[in-house]
């Protein structure tokens, strides 16, 4: 689509130079790094994932580190959920909420020790957040950025490359749950997370000088699995019916109106409740539904939200659109007025063209 | 370097068609939107920039709106200068700090009313940042960002094409003054401001689905005056010695430490006040300084920051660099040790290699 120029703002992830190796050809930016996104056919890169096993450069889901006695305290405050029974070594999905509500990011949240966590963070400022409401509280916790950067072993082969790198130790990790672990003198975290649902695990980078090592390491215990580079694939994830902050949501996006309604603890003392509990009682004014477009419209994949119309009447935003292998169709999701429902039939707007198809449940079945 | 691949997450401007058909050739990312930074000929538009007029696509440049009856009590609580002599109409260069006295972005503050007020942000969060502020505080303001895009009018002949599209009144504008206007329809303000020590403007387009009308507008007054397009400059911007913040600043660097010291008011209450008023009393740690590499160097403009030494002793970090039509070398910027000053020969590592040169006052002379 267009070159992009280097710049000092734009910061290279420690496994840049493996994935130009590896022959990426696009990249979108996240976090002000490069997100390598496509190593040249989507199909086989999908086929990947959901057959074998895919190796992804996401260092972009950067650390917010909250360190100090008032961590616990900020991370409860940051938190719309009940944190008082999180152990070390686990971690949490963390829809983030300003003061209305409104979700300004959906990071995991590890939980290091009882006064240490990362939040692994999409594609907002985060570090600025956390650093605003722990200086108007007046909290003692230092919140910086460490030098750690995810790499993504995903796909149904992904626990036997990370078992050969590691020891079969690594099959015992709950979801979300993560250890520390060495390889060749490189210090990282074994999480069992990542941003697709074939199950998988990230590797937490915590030296940025060692990304060549540890991606060469990964590369070679997976081969017999069939292991390649990959990325966060729009296909796969939307299939899945996984959220993308900023993607799908906007500013005005809370969280019961896209899915997450069972990460919400309502009792809970964080910043946005009383709007929270307003909106769970009086139910939010927008939901988030699968949109399936009639057979035979196939085009590019949305790069812009498209409006949706239900006879006539504009009812919402496609957020993505993407060509399904799983189901032959264009997919995505649409943020829709409540008042629409799965089996409507509606129109996308999109490059002068009104599209025919179906509102759905999601995930997609 | 690398095709950026579209996505939902990266907005468009309102100019972006206008910006292919006038052939750009490379983008940056800026505040999760494209900014196209390259026209295929860097020194043409250069030379049309210091000699002529240029158009840019600044759009990148959003606005935080802050508006309602504690709308003014929240700009000063962010900027750390003193607001209380600014009238509607009037802009300030607003260094924002946090609780610790760092940079956390550098936006013109815009006040359009006694309730109302943009910031024109830098390449970070601040509408996170203000919303955090204000919900800890409880103000009553409404934090939000408007359809505002920004298009630069930069050079000699700026003030030029400004009136003869507005009328000779805006000749009468001073620097950071702003008015509102109207041409065939479109609301704007014209702003006299611009990322260039060239003089020059800034339309700030209300009404996002006229972009395409604005620059053909501008295109067209601009001919007689030899205007083309073009983009914030990164010769002319280091030559001119003005900041990059987020290129030349880290999670770590104050006001001291990069020249910004005459827009800190140490009087007023604003976030980081004390912190501030401590650096102030102890000398920050860092200073910036030019650099200016030794004649014959030449190579491709920094993308990331290069180590600096003295007699073998690491002082800081060259932030920028890039070779001077004017100089005829290569300059940058230094964010070094105080102990460092002008006249100190160093070297520059870059890829390899320690390139010998000087330190400068700045900005350049």
């Amino acid at each position: 689509m267009a070159e992009i120029f280097p710049t000092a703002r734009m910061r290279r992830s420690p496994y840049y130079e493996a994935t130009l190796a590896e022959g990426v050809t696009a990249f979108q930016t996240y976090n002000r790094m490069l997100l390598p996104i496509r190593y040249g056919d989507l199909k086989a890169e999908y086929e990947r994932l959901t057959r074998a096993v895919s190796m992804w450069d996401v260092a972009v889901e950067r650390q917010v580190e909250l360190a100090g006695p008032d961590a616990a305290a900020l991370a409860q405050a940051l938190v719309p959920r009940d944190l008082s029974r999180m152990q070390p070594g686990q971690g949490r999905y963390a829809p983030l909420c300003d003061h209305f509500g409104v979700l300004v990011n959906d990071p995991v949240l590890l939980k290091l020790d009882e006064d240490r966590f990362w939040l692994s963070i999409a594609d907002s400022d985060v570090l600025l957040w956390a650093r605003a409401v722990a200086g108007e509280r007046g909290l003692d916790v230092a919140i910086s950025e460490p030098d750690v950067s995810p790499l993504a072993i995903q796909g149904p082969k992904a626990e036997d490359v990370v078992a050969a790198i590691f020891g079969d130790w690594v099959r015992g990790i709950r979801f979300f749950g993560f250890a520390d672990a060495e390889i060749e003198g490189i210090p990282l975290k074994v999480a069992r997370s990542g941003w697709s649902r074939q199950g998988g695990f990230e590797l937490y980078l915590m030296d940025g000088t060692r990304g060549l090592d540890l991606w060469r390491i990964v590369r070679e215990a997976g081969q017999p699995f069939g292991i390649g580079p990959g990325a966060p694939n729009p296909v796969e994830r939307i299939e899945s019916g996984l959220l993308s902050w900023g993607g799908d949501t906007d500013w005005q996006t809370n969280p019961f109106e896209v899915r997450l309604e069972r990460y919400i603890d309502l009792d809970v003392d964080a910043i946005g409740m009383p709007a929270l509990r307003r909106i769970a009682k009086e139910g939010p004014r927008r939901h988030q539904l699968g949109v399936m477009l009639d057979a035979g419209i196939r085009h590019e994949p949305h790069a812009e939200w498209s409006p949706v119309t239900r006879d006539g009447e504009r009812i919402g935003d496609m957020t993505n659109g993407i060509w399904s292998w799983r189901f032959e169709r264009m997919i995505g999701f649409g943020l829709v007025s409540r008042a629409a429902a799965p089996g409507d039939r509606v129109e996308v707007h999109r490059g002068g063209q009104a599209l025919g198809g179906v509102l759905t449940e999601l995930p997609f079945v």
